[in-house]
């Protein structure tokens, strides 16, 4: 056991320890030294060394996504910590505990021109859950004060450290109880480099609050309003796998009253859920009846769990088509998504889910009628995809259904999660994707991040872009043979070709579509992946029997599918189900 | 010609025109596609696409570095500008004139649970000259706020047209003026895609106000100070080529009393100037007459001017041994680097040192006292070089002394610039060094950035961590075929071999070295490099003799020079010359 002989190292290490936040990824650099020492030096904690800092903080993000707890990013001094900003949003929005921690210069050292100094100081607070700044211990601001007498002492040792151990105990309540990213910015004067074999602080362990939880004002009122109510619509964002519970799932879809909308990152499955939102939705839209199959399809009363949802669909529809009554439920926060919000229940969704699902059900012909849809476009669907060429939409169905059970599965931005909506996925799968700020900037670094901890094998499905991006996420010494990558490549920014603007001119294609011909070979050489590609479905099929065996070495399977023809099958998907 | 439909993109369209910010780099999106079909459609700007976001204000950034003149970044809405943070510090401490365009969605549509959505305006406000938050037109907004009642509007279409003039006009001003960063941040509504043949906005087209030249108080007592002083120290930090008139820099190194010490970054050169300041310091620091030596060097006047200052060793000095006057010269702004900070004379260098700087010069011995040192250093490093094996020192003197003229050289950080510091340069290279924050984030990129309007070839230097670090730089249409790359692949961090904390454990290699075994021969193959790789002193010089002919392709040299030599290599150099 080793540890900095700086107090505030020490401190920060011993509250870690003590709160139970093990998992520590560190950029490398000199000014966060007396943090590296005292971490790595300390069995308690596994320390994981990323060079780049924005993948560094993905791959945290991705670890603390996966084991719902803290996980803390350490870097070095300056434009390191701007780095991390992507992932500090993405968890932000994502209500992830990724505790990013800056070490810093000493605050007289800022603004006189020293290299690796900016003001790091509250510099993410537009996306954090708290930002703790940290001061330096007086022992060693005395060196320079001494020395340029611009140091103002005004406070004594113990105050500096109460005042520490204050602001590392709020910053990791927010972070426990909030499920916030949190930022402690931690400045150190040189030496960095010193050690003690006993930490010389001894910290009080400040607690961390325990949050009470809400009561609920007119319980009764609600489930009044539910039990009443022949139209209500369950829609699920982001959700962890097996969150909720099965017996209030099979109640929800015992009800013929509920018509329950899930998403791929819902992670909730029941052959009476509506799992392709927007499969029921396109042939509305395009529909010359359009507006009575809307008022059909619209809820008296909407009620959200989970995070963001990716369907556009669903809220262009519901903002037109507003519900009488719409009630998030969550303790942390809810989102006026479709702008008629007027309840935001503050408990977890299971415990507000027991108390209203009853027995008591009313007599409802809004699931039955529903159903009939979704029949005709699974029918459909299946009749679709035999009779197109190999394509992204394709692909995708071959992919989803062969992926192994148990699998945990990460999706890129964009085309990726959208493709992935329009088929079912087996309800062993754990399905994840950014879908906070939607960003293609950490898919792979998070995946990666995510598998660290996980028995089961991880695939991350992404395109082309996504993945070149985030390439540097694979450099790492962390990529277990198990981890798997399928690379759909359709040489650019397919999800431009959807989007209304298309034009077949050279401007698209360099500034919206970003044409390239890059292949995944050489990075797969690069950082020791086996690599194979194919470009049609016999190959796809061939491949995919292989391709999740137990191997020495992680995997890409890139798909190469045709540019300009992609959009135009997927288009003609929607047309063929309406 | 084509503009998008909407009023805003087409004023900050019509402003960058009429103000002459013609580089436009933009990262594909769609939020950003009125902007990106403006700019495109209209031969007056010159755009480039860039995909990562990093990479792209990087890239931007060294283009106006070489222009001295505003270049605009572009992106979507969400995560895509957090990306550019890096750069933008580095921007801000580099007085560059970034200017960041971040197109956003309309503000009720943040924080509601939408895609690609964060809260954008003000978020880079620790480090921007000015954050423009333009407003949305009513035309657009119209639109949900009929639909959604959500918007309250107070204005009228003329006075958000009139706020957003002056916005776009303060922007451009403090970006062109102050040569700082700039955020404009741009909400649009959808659909985004609509164009027209010509604009239907009139621009005011508000006046980029003149900055009056600060007339200096007292200028008599400073002159005189200056003529009276037998000890004056001119440190020059970063500086653009050709900056300063040679007939200033001619009466300089005439004048006894003035020892001149540049740095590589500075891009001043004569022979009376000191060009290796570590080299006249580290042989004091290990002399036993320290305290003497150091009274000697101490000047009674420090001046200085240019950006930021490499040498940790000047800094540590002057600190301890300050002068009694340190004026620092410059339009902007003056850092107290040394503590002892009395006068920021806010003028351009060449005006006032021209006022300063006469015939009447005081006898002195303080160059010619320590010109004898210099000689000496530099024949002892002549001998040093030949006595050594191969390794980073000598490679470095071998690719210095080969360079050829005219070359445009950027040097990444850290070990890169350091080494460079302790060679002669050759009097016609242009070099420069992202050492506004010193990161490895960007080094690659603003290269690429920085060649593109230079009718010289350009070379980067680098290590290998700032080069894999920064590896999408190399991907982008723009990288021209006399671009050449020299990758100094020591496997890791060597810097942290040279610090106080090294030791060796395996804890050293994986979280501060981060020790590798990467080649750049994959990374070439993609992007297209030739690439040649060399590990001895006879097959660098054999390589160097052909490294920079015309070629179809860019090339790199990866030289590989052995990881744990280096650091003692470097160390011994100090040692041989003192």
């Amino acid at each position: 056991m080793m540890y900095s002989d700086i107090p505030a190292a020490q401190t920060l290490v011993l509250y870690f320890k003590s709160k139970g936040v093990k998992n520590i990824v560190i950029a490398p650099g000199s000014r966060n030294a007396p943090l590296t020492i005292s971490f790595t030096k300390n069995s308690f904690f596994n320390c994981y060394s990323v060079v780049d800092e924005r993948c560094a903080a993905f791959f945290a993000m991705g670890m603390a996504q996966q084991l719902q707890e803290p996980v803390a990013v350490i870097c070095s001094s300056g434009s390191a910590m701007l780095n991390f900003y992507p992932a500090v949003a993405e968890a932000f929005y994502s209500d992830i505990p990724l505790i990013v921690v800056s070490a810093d210069r000493p605050s007289y050292g800022i603004d006189i021109g020293d290299g690796q100094t900016i003001r790091q100081e509250n510099v993410l607070e537009k996306h954090i859950g708290y930002s703790a700044n940290l001061k330096q211990d007086v022992s060693h601001a005395s060196y320079k004060v001494a020395k340029f007498g611009k140091v103002l002492l005004k406070e004594s040792q113990e105050d500096i450290q109460s005042y520490n151990e204050k602001e590392l105990a709020k910053a990791l309540s927010v972070a426990f109880n909030e499920k916030s990213p949190v930022h402690i910015n931690i400045p150190f004067e040189e030496p960095l480099y010193g050690r003690v074999e006993e930490p010389t602080v001894t910290i009080q362990d400040e607690a961390i609050l325990d949050v009470e939880p809400t009561a609920i004002e007119d319980l009764d009122g609600l489930k009044e309003i539910w039990q009443n109510t022949t139209k209500k619509m369950v829609l699920v964002g982001v959700n962890q796998p097996n969150d909720i519970e099965q017996s209030i799932l099979k109640a929800l879809a015992e009800d013929d009253s509920v018509l329950l909308f899930t998403e791929t990152t819902s992670n909730l499955h029941h052959p009476e859920f509506f799992e392709s939102i927007d499969s029921i939705i396109a042939p509305i839209e395009k529909s010359e009846d359009k507006y009575k199959l809307f008022k059909d399809l619209q809820p008296e009363l909407l009620v959200t769990f989970g995070g963001l949802i990716v369907s556009k669909k669903i809220k262009a529809f519901l903002r037109e088509y507003q519900p009488k009554n719409h009630w998030h439920i969550g303790t942390k926060k809810a989102y006026d998504t479709f702008f008629c919000l007027n309840r935001h229940i503050e408990q977890d969704p299971n415990t507000f889910l027991k108390t209203i699902v009853s027995d008591n059900k009313v007599s409802s012909r809004y699931k039955s009628r529903w159903k009939k849809v979704k029949a005709k476009y699974e029918q459909k669907r299946d009749e679709y995809v035999k009779q197109i060429p190999f394509s992204d939409f394709k692909a995708f169905e071959q992919i989803l259904k062969t992926i192994p059970k148990g699998a945990q599965v990460h999706l890129a931005n964009s085309s990726t999660v959208r493709y992935a909506q329009l088929f079912p996925m087996n309800a062993s799968l754990k399905v994840f994707c950014n879908r906070g700020t939607s960003g293609i900037d950490g898919s792979t670094s998070t995946a990666v991040g995510a598998s660290i901890h996980s028995s089961d094998p991880t695939l991350l499905i992404t395109g082309d872009l996504s993945f070149f991006y985030d390439s540097n996420g694979l450099w790492n010494r962390y990529v277990q043979p198990d981890f798997r990558i399928i690379l759909i490549n359709n040489e650019g920014g397919g999800i431009f070709r959807i989007l209304p603007g298309k034009e077949d001119t050279k401007e698209f294609e360099t500034f919206f579509e970003t044409h390239h011909h890059f292949t995944a070979e050489h990075l797969a050489n690069m950082y020791g992946f086996e690599h194979q590609q194919v470009n049609n479905e016999n190959d796809l099929a061939e491949s995919l029997q292989n391709f999740y065996k137990a191997s020495d070495k992680p995997k890409i399977l890139e798909i190469a599918t045709p540019r300009t023809l992609n959009n135009k099958i997927l288009l003609g998907y929607f047309d063929f189900i309406s």
